[in-house]
C-alpha cells in the first residue's frame, strides 16, 4: 500500500488524481493539500507525492520532497530551463517521475504500433493514421499522432517531410509504399481517439485508443507513484514506468 | 419465384450473378447465356434477365427482351448517348431497371445519410466522412464517398467547393461549424469502406457500409430482376427497387 | 430566440441544461430555479421552461406553467401513475414534451435502424446488435439495446423470445436467419456504445451511437423546449420533436 | 531474391502463392508443380519450395527437399503422428518452417495482445474480446479466438474455465474484474475479424485483425520462404519468421 500526498486538492486534476487514489487497491490518499496549507506538514509520512498543479510551484515541492526525502511524480508542464534544470539536480538525490502524458494507454499503444512495425514494416504493409478530437482543437495532427508518426518514420525509414501526406484529393495515382496517411477528423467533444493502421492484401492490422477522460492521466500517474516507491534516485518517464524500455 | 436469364455466363460477374440468384430463396436459374450462342432460345421462357456483360451488346439484348416481353437488368456502364437513347425507348414498353451501383447496402447508406443529415444537420453536429480503398485506386475520393458528400450537401446548405475540406494540417483554428471532412484512407486490398459521423457534444452518431466482394452488387441485380415482375413499362433505379423514393 | 426556465440550477443535470442552452444559438437562458426559491417569479416571461429536478416537483411546476401559460420539458423519470394522470391532464391545456430519452443522437438510430431493418429485411442480411457500458451497470442488455431489439423484432416478424441469442459457444452449427445476435460488452467507464449490424454475402452497413456524456441528454432537452414554442397544446415525445413520425 | 517452386500449381491455395510470390519485391516464382508432373525437376534449382497440397503428399516432397538440400515452408494440415515424425526427422538436417498459421497479422495480433496483456493487465483494465465470422462457421469461438483468450489467460492468470464469460443477459450484477467476455458474432461472408480490447476508467486500447483473403496465408507462406534461405536444419514456426520469439 502507497500512502500518497494529492497536490492542488481543488483543482480539477487534483480531484481527478484523489478519485483515481481511491479506485486503485495498492494506494491510499494520506495527505491532501492546497494553495497556502503549510507544505512541510503535507509531506511528512507519505510514501511518495503527485502534483500536476504548476510549474512555478515545482521550487517549493522539490525542496519539501528532499527534506523530506519523498519520491515525486511530476505531472505540470510548460517549465522554463533554470526548473527543468533543477528537477534533474532533485533526481540525482531522489527518485523523479517527470512525463508529458501519463496515460498508460497512450504508453502502451506508443509501444505497441513501435513493434507492430517492426514486424510488418512497410513493404508488403500501408500505413495509415486516424485521430480525432474536439472540434476546438487548433492544432493538426495532435501532439499524440504526432509522436506515433515519429515512431513509424524511425521504423520504416521514412520522414515526416517526405513521406506523410494530410488528405487526398483528385487523381492522386496509385499509393506509394512509403507514404503514410495521416487523417486529422474533428468533431464535437471528443477527448481523443488515434488509430494506427496497417493494411495489406488480404488482411489489416489496426491499434486504436480512445481516451474519454482526464481520469485515464489521473490513473497513469497514480500507477507511477507507486511504482517509484523504492527505486533509487533518478528521472524515470513512463515508459520506465511501464517497464517498456 | 422469379426465373432468370443470366446473360455473360462465363465471365467473373456472370458466375457472381448465378451464384446470387441460386443463393436467393425466390429466385432460380432457368437460363445462362455465352457470348456465340442463340440469344433468342435465352430469353424464351424466362421472368426477367440480368445483363452485367459490355455495353455495345445493349442493343441486340434490348431487342429480344422487347421480342418477349422480358424485364430486363441492365448493370453495364460506360454506354454512348445513342445507346442510352435506346434503353430509354425500350423502357416506354419494357419495365427496366438501370442503375451504376447495384449495392443494396450503399443505396441503403445514400438513403439513410439523407435521413440522419435532415434529422441531425450541421448545426450542433459536425460531419466527417472517411473512406477507405485498395493502393491501387487513383483517383479520390471514391465515387460513392462524392455522392455521400452531395447528399451532405444538398441537406446542409454547403458545397463541395466552399466547405469539403481534404487533409487538415498545422495550426487550423476551431473547426467551423459548415466543415465536412473528407478523409480518403487507402491500403491494402480493401475494397470499400465509407463511414458517415455526425459529432456533437456528448455523442457521435455513426453510418458505415463495408463491401467485401463483387457478390454485394450481383445480389442487388437479383433483387432488382425479382422485384421488376409485373412493373409496368419504364425506367427504374435501385432508389426504386429498394422503394427509398 | 426562445427564453429558457432551467429548473434544478444547482444540481448536474441543472448545470448540463445550462451549458447546452448556452451552448445553442437559437436558445438563452432567461431565468434558473433552484430550491427554496420563488417558482411564480421564475416563470414569469418565459417562452419555454425544462425541468429534469425530481417527479414530486413536477405538480408544482405544472401548476405554475398553466398559470402562466409555459410550454413545459419533462425530463424527471419515476413518476407515479398519479403524477403522470396531472402530466396527461395539464397537456390538454399546455403543450408538454415528456420523454424518457432526450438524446438526439440515440432518437435517431432508433429511426435508422427501423428503416435500415425495413429495407435490409433478415431474409439476405444477418442482423447483430453490440452494446458496451461501464463496469458497473448491473442489468445486460442495456434499456436502449432492448428498444433496438424490439424495433428490429417489428421490421423482421420476429421474437426476443425465440430469436435473438446471447452469446454463442460451443458447436452451434450454421447461423439461423431470423436469428438476432445480441452482444453486451461491460468495462472500464464507458457511457454508452449501441451497434446494429447488417451483414450479407460481400458488404455490410452498420449503425452506430457513442454517447459520452449527459450533456448529450441536454442537448436534446434544449432542443424540444425550442421546438415546442407556438405548438398547440398536446403530449409530444422526441420522436414528435424530431419530426421522426 | 529467392527463387521459389511452388507446389499444388493448380489449386486454389496454389494459385494464391503464385500471385503472394508475384507480389513480393523479394521473391521470384522460379518452378511450379501440379500432380503427375516429375517432382525430382522440379526442386532442381530453387531456393526454397512452399507445399500447401495435401498431408499425404509430404513425404515425397520431404525426400526431394532432403536430395536436392532445398528448404521447406509446410502449409498443409491433419497429419499424422507418423507424417509429423517424418518432418521433425528430417528437420534435423534441413531448415522446415511447418505452422498452422501462415498469416503475419494474425500471428503479429497475438504478439501484441501478449505484450498489451502484460502492461495493462486486468486489474485496471477490463477485457473483452470479439470475432465475427461469416454465416456458416459452426464452431465458436474461432480457433484464433481461443488462442487470444489462452493468451490471455496465460497473463492475467485466469482460465478459460472459470473467467471466460460467452453473453451477458438479466441481471448480472457489476462486472468481476478477472472476467474475461468472449462476443462471438456470425454473420454474411466475413472472412475473420478480431478485436482484444482492454477498457478501463477514461481510456480503452483496442487490438483488431481483420482478415479478407486466402492471400494473407499466401503471403505469410511467401515470407517464410525468403526468411528461411540459409538458416540451419531445424523446425520452425511463424513465430521464428517474425522473430516474435
Amino acid at each position: 500500500m502507497t500512502n500518497l500526498l494529492i497536490l492542488g486538492r481543488s483543482g480539477r486534476m487534483g480531484q481527478a488524481l484523489i478519485e483515481a487514489a481511491e479506485a486503485d487497491a495498492n494506494a491510499a490518499v494520506a495527505k491532501t493539500h492546497d494553495h497556502d496549507e503549510n507544505l512541510a506538514e503535507a509531506f511528512a509520512g507519505v510514501d511518495a507525492a503527485i502534483d500536476f498543479t504548476v510549474h512555478s510551484f515545482t521550487e517549493s515541492v522539490l525542496a519539501e520532497a528532499l527534506e523530506k526525502n519523498v519520491p515525486l511524480v511530476i505531472g505540470t508542464t510548460g517549465h522554463s530551463d533554470e526548473e527543468k534544470a533543477r528537477i534533474v539536480e532533485a533526481s540525482k538525490k531522489l527518485p523523479i517521475v517527470f512525463a508529458a502524458n501519463y496515460s498508460v494507454g497512450v504508453n502502451t499503444l506508443f509501444y505497441l504500433t513501435q513493434k507492430a512495425a517492426q514486424i510488418l514494416g512497410n513493404d508488403r504493409f500501408d500505413i495509415e493514421v486516424t485521430e480525432m478530437h474536439h472540434k476546438h482543437k487548433i492544432d493538426s495532427p495532435s501532439g499524440t499522432a504526432r509522436r506515433l508518426l515519429e515512431i513509424l518514420n524511425d521504423e520504416t525509414n521514412t520522414t515526416y517531410q517526405d513521406d506523410v501526406t494530410h488528405g487526398r484529393e483528385g487523381n492522386i495515382g496509385p499509393r506509394p509504399s512509403k507514404e503514410i496517411g495521416m487523417h486529422t477528423l474533428r468533431g464535437g467533444d471528443v477527448v481523443g481517439d488515434h488509430t494506427v493502421m496497417f493494411a495489406a492484401d488480404g488482411e489489416r492490422v489496426e491499434l486504436t485508443h480512445k481516451a474519454s477522460s482526464r481520469m485515464t492521466f489521473a490513473s497513469g500517474a497514480v500507477r507511477a507513484a507507486i511504482w517509484i516507491q523504492g527505486k533509487p534516485a533518478g528521472l524515470y518517464d513512463m515508459q520506465d514506468v511501464l517497464e517498456l524500455k
